[in-house]
């Protein structure tokens, strides 16, 4: 396991932020907590969220162009939508300083690595990443240092990368908080379409079809939602943007998982329709392991219900105070 | 809104619980805190569940059947798995006191009025209810006096039961935190298929999936689950025995609302399959609707992440040590 290392040295003088959303001021946060950052500039599409993103201190200097944002960065992270990041690699081509390292936080890699690649001039060191942390909150200001602590992140170099870059990249997520893990692109892509794309997916999906109910009304879904449906409509409050690209961008990984998703829910339709309660109880045994595995690895809590609070809740406690 | 009402008079003399889990126990637990119950008492089919229930002082006394235990309670509560309440209710007939009120907790309602029903003796009168509460922990150490506060639950009495009982069974809920909704068994089912059962069925199904892949290794699965796929382990380590239950016991709702998240989930793959980024924009974007509608009504935190922690986490907090 990779050791969380805490450090006050300076690793990079000047890192740029390319998007300063959920992820981009959490690697701001964790960068002043870890001391390792001489300055944080950055650059949003957004004039409001560059100016949200100073008045916040995450950067010393806001700019409205990624271009400008790069200039003389030894660090440039790429903190937008996946599908902004071809577009944006192109721009900053020919301000990125020599010996730079580009790498970015996108979900799925390998389109990263086709849209990205080309772009990326002599001299400076694309090591494409993936931190596998968030929340389903948006914005600046949805940022914290700690978003990163115990989280995996994945680097995905290309075999010709400087493995000294890697080290240094390496070292940088680890100050964060994170551990890391090198892979393929496409074997990422892989593994992310089980454990996080088709989870989305099926996320969105079922909060759709509970809306669009005829004999059941919305405001009943959302009253008995804490009989499991709630746990769903977390990650399906996700930014839409950054799913859309996803899904456009890892198509044929998420449509093999979903192939197999489907095939095994068919399955289980058909044990509920024939009555085959053997088959239903093996499986839904099974699932226990895995969840103790995850708790076991730090990767969630052991507290029941995520931990959720069981007293004074909103609703409650306004209620109690009537009462 | 049904307000919570908190009082110390002494609704029931003598309770009894038939089946001691999370439900049974949590029961105790909030009976206690309202101070509604002159005495509870209960049964289990595991004797080691009786002797751990009188040892944590869930139960005054213990019985091995069901039958022992109802003899003279008032009220008897069956939070066993749903496909049990029939045998039981055959097994108490004979011993159920006269004016006393018989219910459940059991998640589906139309099975249990018609595996329950038949064997309830005249001037006992029976109303089905199923609490919207839980977590995914068993067994009588997973009960806690809260699990109820702002949670739903809902009455399914039949046409016939007189009003007062069902008065009377609504303020005991509402005194362990409850807010209280009544409706039929049929539309009871039909909302719990969507937001309760479907979301069970598909968070095992990906679960088994993922489990079950040849090119993402278990352990890979577990280690990069913070991207989504955790959020779905919690529900799926729920009760096995029950669940099936739930499966085999409202069959029809559930396979008419798993067609419907099919056909809605085949629409969004062939979206991803044909790259229309602007349906799956808009189907994304309406889910946070629903999201913000249940933390609105109190069903569920607004805090980021179910309001996990995110710092000390076990997993980091040993690599800090060691480092």
């Amino acid at each position: 396991m990779t050791k969380v290392k805490r450090t006050s040295k300076v690793m990079f003088d000047r890192i740029a932020l390319i998007g300063i959303g959920l992820i981009g001021s959490s690697i701001s946060h964790a960068c002043r907590r870890a001391g390792i950052a001489g300055e944080i500039v950055g650059s949003a599409r957004t004039p409001a969220t560059v100016e949200t993103a100073v008045k916040l201190d995450l950067i010393s200097e806001g700019y409205v162009t990624a271009a400008e944002a790069v200039e003389d960065a030894d660090l440039v992270i790429l903190c937008t939508p996946v599908g902004l990041c071809g577009p944006i690699a192109k721009e900053i081509s020919r301000n990125l300083k020599p010996g730079a390292i580009l790498t970015d936080v996108g979900s799925v890699k390998a389109a990263i690595v086709r849209d990205v690649a080309p772009h990326v001039p002599e001299g400076v060191h694309f090591v494409p990443g993936h931190p596998i942390a968030g929340t389903e909150q948006s914005g600046p200001e949805a940022g914290f240092a700690e978003l990163f602590d115990g989280r995996w992140c994945i680097l995905t170099p290309e075999p010709h990368t400087d493995g000294k870059v890697v080290e240094k990249l390496t070292a940088f997520w680890e100050a964060l908080g994170s551990k890391v893990e090198i892979m393929t692109p496409e074997h990422h892509d892989l593994v992310l379409a089980i454990t996080s794309h088709v989870p989305h997916l099926i996320a969105y999906n079922i909060v759709n079809t509970a809306a669009h109910l005829e004999r059941v009304a919305d405001r009943e879904v959302i009253k008995f939602s804490a009989g499991g449906f709630r746990d769903f409509t977390r990650i399906a409050a996700s930014d839409p943007t950054m799913w859309r690209d996803v899904f456009l961008n890892n198509k044929e990984a998420v449509l093999d998982m979903l192939g197999r998703f489907t095939e095994d829910l068919t399955a289980l339709q058909r044990a509920i329709r024939f009555g085959d309660g053997d088959m239903l109880f093996r499986t839904f045994s099974e699932a226990r392991t895995i969840r103790r595995g995850i708790i076991q690895a730090g990767q969630d809590t052991a507290a029941p219900d995520f931990g959720r609070p069981h007293t004074s809740e909103p609703g409650l406690a306004a209620d109690k105070k009537k009462s």
